[in-house]
């Protein structure tokens, strides 16, 4: 960790995230363009990721499978929404073995083509339905402007893929995978997230109603979390997938995909982040509480040390995710400010005195200072800090939740809107029209972030920028 | 599942692999040459392979990280002979965002040279070693003949990268994932291995030495099941990576690299399953035991499910992994045959007799017939089951091990080892010359699979071909 001061985040917030993640050692740049290195710490944090999310899927009846890499370019033209939104972003593999192909391989920026094709052959019946997949791998995107976990050419994800009988289940699905992904953000990794419906606009290539969790990051900029996409009869006809019905006739089945990526670590990120560095949710922290000995001399070491391994002993009994840092030739202040950038959520303090009065200094990551600090004894100390840990996840909630209330506005005509949309969010009346979005986006630079499934007026209202009626709200926002 | 018959593994042990694969749905062709898609059962199996590697990697403190999937061209030609070893099985990226791109960019065929440039940047001084790092990615080797999970294109894999400041330490370090291999093996897989050092011809490219588990598969073919590689200081040299040792002298690192491979899915096959289909063995099984409930009328259905039930609550609750087969319309027979193909350990059969006598019927999956079947109490039937799961491990393993000591000879003369590799191993002295080792594989179409660390002889003895002075013996073999 270098010694410098980070940026503040009010003088440079972009600046300050790319240092936070490079100093916290989250993730590196790779030698390629656009692509990046995750780091033990950053790559720790997503395992956990992983983990909440893929419990909360096998929950509810999905499978893991691996499906490949390279996808044939002509498998991509079959539909031809998704090819027309995913062409330019594409790495081609144009040689194999020393060889030219004959036809180009795409590296994946996504499976529901060659999931397709792989279901016209499964699929044959409604007994064979429904297939409820999901895959952990990673995805190329040729994107242009690129941000360490925000957007890089190749990215970490899960990808869920389904197939059903009928419409209702399909669109069932699509719903229920928005509630996993808003469940894991609120309650794993603090994020408050507005559930909704995205515009025709803001579609996925290929899909007839694509749902989103959206999130408020300290900028006050949008960042798009997780998306769940009900994708109709879309690729079902592209790539034939029908099944025999209980009446012996053939139907192509409704398919739906839901994805959230390494992405979702920056909004962790911006979202919790204060200007000492990283702040980690307890529930996914890799390292839940960091153990810094505190001593000048042999004598104290071994005293402290002695009360340390004690301690890490009772921690370690009570699944308290932890490390005790033994490093050598570095100040406990040198330590404090490096745990501070990783984001450990509790720092235990054991110095010579504490031993002798039998307690520890604990201080909580998300208030720095002395605010934070405290004296408790040693006896009973797991327990303690289990209380913290739940207490520290509820504040990032609570305090994520009231930056995004206090910047979320509802403006009363257009000229609001537009100074809304410079500082926070705004909670507006919309028409619907394509074209009143493109001139709210062309004036403004915000778009519309969903149609939010919660908290719609009972009763309908006027278009904040054409005047026309307007039968929902939507978020619009500045956005990542 | 089709009906058919599957092929004996006498008749033809290959197809007899490929359909076992197929009707167990483990994995399926894909529709790019060489490539496959892994199946839920499958992948479930893979996950179980992680989970029980991923521990042991924890346990002695290597730490997961992700590098990217794109290497510059430019890279694997630092190191001479990584390039000459590799470049023949490269996929390469010419066309990005629709535009060629001026360096071509490598599907990672391995991370070794990526790994290097990291290091060459994060490493600085002895107090940043060791460097411990494990990737769970997939790797693309562009394979002219190719076999589901022996041999494919792309495959999952683990690959661990660790550098040290000394020689001692990275031999050490490549022996340890050696022995960490052969542990998940027998302990875990139930597949008895011999561990030992590659020739220098069978070695990776830009090793110093490498380790391997070598295990004999069903046909008596070998199987490399997993490697470990010192690789000195030749990617140090070529990536420049060097630290400050404690002297303020700039030294090259040494480094490792150590690999297992979805590959492993195979020899679980070929190892343990029978003319019936798979046999998982028990601690890496996603299902560890199915239940068939048996029922002519709603009646019977209504009292063997609720038997059924508490079952299954029981035997959940003491963490075994359990499917019910609830399918409707197929016969117990069908689905007796279905398990048995997919490979689940224990059947428990549970219909209205067994529900009056308070018993149910339980099959061992390694012992087909009445020979396997039993009847036990409902009662206290958890820790039966448990049991029963930690017997057919061991008996899996002692099976396989009685296979490959029967099948392991000790050959007088050069005739007798031309018979023994055409019916087994052979385990004989060899010179240690290349040349000689070239004309037996020539002669015999078997290579030298490994110098066993283990069981050497204390006396030298005379190369099994060439008759010179021989230190050590060697296990010889066809191989997959």
């Amino acid at each position: 960790m270098s010694e410098q001061k980070l940026p503040s985040r009010a003088e440079d917030f972009s600046e300050w995230y790319n240092q936070v993640i490079l100093r916290a050692e989250l993730a590196d740049y790779a030698p390629v363009r656009g692509c990046m290195v995750i780091r033990p710490l950053g790559y720790a944090l997503w395992e956990n990721i992983q983990r909440a999310l893929d419990q909360r899927f096998k929950a509810v009846g999905v499978e893991n499978a691996y499906f490949p890499l390279f996808i044939p370019q002509s498998f991509l033209e079959k539909e031809k929404k998704h090819i027309e939104g995913f062409s330019p972003e594409l790495a081609v593999v144009t040689i194999g073995g020393g060889e030219t192909l004959e036809e180009p391989l795409v590296v994946r920026p996504t499976s529901e083509t060659i999931i397709g094709h792989m279901w016209e052959k499964w699929i044959k019946s409604y007994r064979d339905l429904p297939v409820r997949l999901n895959l952990w791998n990673s995805v190329v995107r040729w994107e242009l402007r690129t941000r360490l976990f925000l957007r890089t050419l190749e990215f970490l994800w899960n990808e869920g893929h389904c197939a059903y009988a009928t419409y209702g289940e399909a669109e069932a699905e699509s719903r229920l995978m928005l509630d996993v992904y808003a469940d894991f953000a609120e309650n794993e990794a603090a994020v408050p997230v507005f559930k909704g419906r995205k515009t025709e606009s803001e579609r996925f290539p290929g899909a007839d109603q694509t749902y989103s969790i959206e999130a408020m990051m300290g900028d006050r900029k949008a960042l798009q979390a997780g998306t769940s996409h009900n994708l109709g009869q879309n690729f079902a006809r592209s790539f034939d997938i029908k099944y025999l019905d209980k009446n012996n006739q053939q139907q192509h089945c409704w398919t739906t995909s839901w994805g959230l990526s390494t992405r979702f670590i920056g909004a962790i990120i911006m979202v919790h982040g204060d200007d000492q560095g990283l702040i980690m949710p307890p529930r996914l922290a890799p390292f839940q509480a960091v153990i810094v000995p505190i001593f000048k001399n042999d004598e104290d070491k071994a005293k402290v040390m002695e009360a340390v391994q004690r301690i890490r002993a009772e921690l370690l009994a009570a699944d308290i995710r932890l490390k005790v840092d033994e490093r050598e030739g570095l100040s406990p202040g040198f330590k404090y400010n490096d745990w501070e950038m990783r984001g450990v959520p509790v720092r235990i303090e054991v110095g010579p005195k504490d031993v002798e009065k039998g307690t520890v200094a604990l201080a909580r990551r998300d208030r720095p200072g002395k605010e934070g600090k405290s004296f408790v004894p040693q006896a009973g100390l797991a327990p303690v800090v289990t209380q913290l840990l739940i207490d520290l996840q509820q504040s990032l909630y609570d305090r994520a939740l009231a930056f995004r209330t206090a910047n979320t506005y509802d403006p009363k005509d257009y000229a609001e809107f537009k100074s809304a949309v410079e500082k926070g969010f705004a909670f507006s009346y919309w028409c619907g029209d394509g074209q009143c979005e493109a001139e709210i986006k062309e004036e403004t630079k915000a778009t519309t972030r969903c149609i939010p499934v919660d908290g719609q007026p009972a009763s309908p209202g006027v278009c904040i920028h054409c005047g026309k009626p307007a039968k929902e709200k939507a978020i619009f926002a500045k956005a990542y």
